[in-house]
């Protein structure tokens, strides 16, 4: 980070490079034009989400070391919206001088499943229990004796196992159920073609999905945002309830662990922690080093929302207060709809924006991308007093904009 | 506006053009952002405050037909960040089919004060006692003449009378005291000169000054939000406080008269009503139909922000909920510090950004405008359920940023 210590610094523009253009970008470069911050993100298309939000773009790919050169030179740091970089790439950056937050040590851990579950494990925190089956260091290298590992396991934990891609998973992506030997060796003829290591796990009886966002500054100092529950469908996270089904005691040990895990891979910035309650256990699932789709509902529901404290945490700035700003808060994604689908208000009198904007107190978020099925559009979020009312509003005005798929029926609601 | 009847609308872009670049439009942009809205603003140089938070920018000046052309060729609908414009010439663009919001009519009674005086008089609604005196109707067209007919005036509704440029003043600028006649007489000297009216009015024992902004759509409904209390310095707006010392009574009162303002001069988006509360009568003094100083509070402040709200009407989308989301708001003006004035936090340990964003719960916006003395810079907004708790708060936010001017003292303050 350059240094600038002229006198007014409170009006000196300070900038932050962003690597990557997707929703995350757009609206930590909404966040930043709040705070009168410059932004430049590196896009890997002239239509990526951020492109108009953001101060100044670059185009070219996240692993290009001349491109990341040329974010870091016109900015004061560099921050991640995803994790799809090379590491050996960023680790040279950061030996040049260039100012990473988070830092190569922390996105070595986030964007590896395999590095996290060792890690965490080794310091202490709950995860499920696991192995990493590395393909290379087999003696075949084949499949069957992949299957066979799996199986192994499984004589152990239990069928089914749960096995995952170390890199690249995403909603629900990279991430499969395997409920006995020949399910293990059907999806081994699959997998077992490339040389990344496997991540097997025992399957958890999930009783409620939780997220906890925290913000770790450049000291160290962190702060969580209340623990939230998740609603996933088919591996995609359709909904965020604060608080949702998590009661005082699980939400205030779901933020402990959280903020245990940013010290242990000494985030700075945004980390989210994904969490599984079964029965009195809690189990970190996954993690993001960056802000997370968990916790959009802090742009209305908390004090400071998540893009504004990551900016914060990444600039060396005080961080904002976390607290709810809310009793009940409940933010719905907006999908794109199958392509078979027909417009959600054909034959209606208005437009689904209109649709959306007509629910009270419905903050509507897109993010200007082009819509494909099941894709990541906006995401709408509501505050009130009444849980069910909130959410009824939020699905109303998602459903208006996207896929006309119903709130899900959660366990436990009237 | 050109029809866009595609099937899947909640994505399809819908854009809105800016004439001017100030803090207004940024905040525009950054409402925008949010909402999936492209923005096009033309600013007057390309380091205007709402450049680097636009979707796409064109340099030009306001006046000038031909880029107010290309600004309407990129975007579905024009709408304004000031009004410095040329009313033959937008007159002439909405002839040609160009939509403006608001539009022509409206603007005409927004930038000229006589025209606005004129207007809100004739529709009974309460104003000061006025007169226009039109210079190029005097038979010498000379100072004394005009110096007469303000002594004319005063004899009348008495000394001090106030006198006004009907074009072009903003934050004090254009309004003159005068006490007598010698004063009258020097202040003829100086502004007799051109050819554009003068108005005279009574001067207003003020009690408490205050603002409401309401939200009009093109259906002619209207939202108004509470009324607030604005504290001025010099002229010039330093604190808007939300319910500051008004009434539940007075709150009222104000708001209907604003909506009423709204509906005479058939605003489209949002139009601010300044007035003055002299004893028990409410005194409409300006009003601005666009965003305005006195309703950045309600960012945070109100469920729907005036700068989301102003997108929504002038789209034609259905209006937010105006309802305030906080039982106190106070909204602190940053201004540029005098330019001899030390560093604010000379010797201090942390930069005016960190002491600022230090202060609980504050909300910190800045234009990312090049500091000159007076200028304003940003403004801070803190919500909360103490309003001296919430006043401190902000004003100690905002002296961090800016002129280190003290809070004013308010009648009837502990």
């Amino acid at each position: 980070m350059r240094s600038k210590s002229r006198p007014d610094a409170s009006v000196q523009p300070r900038s932050v490079g962003i690597v990557g253009a997707g929703q995350l970008a757009r609206m930590l470069c909404e966040a930043a034009s709040t705070l009168g911050i410059r932004t430049v993100v590196l896009a890997s298309a002239s239509d990526d989400a951020a492109v108009p939000a953001a101060s100044d773009v670059l185009v070219g790919p996240a692993t290009d070391p001349s491109a990341l050169r040329a974010l870091a030179a016109r900015c004061d740091v560099v921050t991640f919206d995803h994790e799809q970089v090379d590491l050996d790439v960023v680790s040279e950056l950061e030996r040049e001088g260039i100012v990473l937050r988070p830092g190569v040590e922390t996105l070595r851990v986030a964007v590896d499943k395999a590095e996290m579950r060792t890690r965490l494990a080794a310091a202490g925190l709950p995860v499920p229990a696991y192995e990493v089956l590395r393909v290379a260091d087999l003696p075949t290298r084949g499949a069957s004796e992949l299957a066979a590992a799996i199986g192994t396991f499984a004589a152990v934990h239990g069928w089914p196992a749960v096995v995952k891609a170390t890199r690249g998973g995403y909603d629900g992506k990279g991430v499969w159920r395997v409920d006995g030997e020949a399910a293990a060796r059907a999806l081994c003829d699959d997998t077992a073609r490339g040389s990344s290591p496997l991540l097997v796990e025992a399957h958890v009886d999930i009783d409620i999905e939780l997220a906890v966002a925290v913000v770790r500054g450049i000291d160290g100092s962190s702060l969580a945002w209340p623990a939230v529950e998740t609603v996933q469908v088919d591996g995609v996270c359709r909904e965020v309830r604060y608080p949702g089904r998590l009661d005082t005691d699980l939400a205030r040990r779901a933020a402990a662990i959280a903020r245990e895990v940013a010290a242990v891979v000494d985030a700075t910035g945004v980390l989210a922690v994904e969490l599984f309650a079964s029965g009195e256990r809690l189990l970190v699932n996954e993690i993001a080093a960056r802000p997370h789709n968990s916790a959009h509902w802090t742009i209305e529901g908390a004090t400071t929302s998540q893009f504004e404290n990551h900016l914060r945490a990444v600039l060396g700035l005080p961080l904002g207060d976390t607290a709810p700003a809310a009793a009940h808060v409940a933010s719905v994604n907006v999908l794109g709809a199958p392509s078979r689908a027909p417009s959600t208000l054909a034959g209606g009198s208005c437009d689904p924006m209109s649709a959306a904007l007509a629910v009270r107190g419905a903050h509507v978020h897109l993010y200007g991308k082009t819509p494909r099925p099941g894709r990541k559009l906006g995401h709408v979020t509501v505050c009130g007093d009444d849980p069910e009312d909130v959410r009824a509003r939020a699905w109303a005005a998602a459903q208006a904009l996207g896929a006309p798929s119903p709130a899900p029926v959660l366990p436990g609601a009237p």
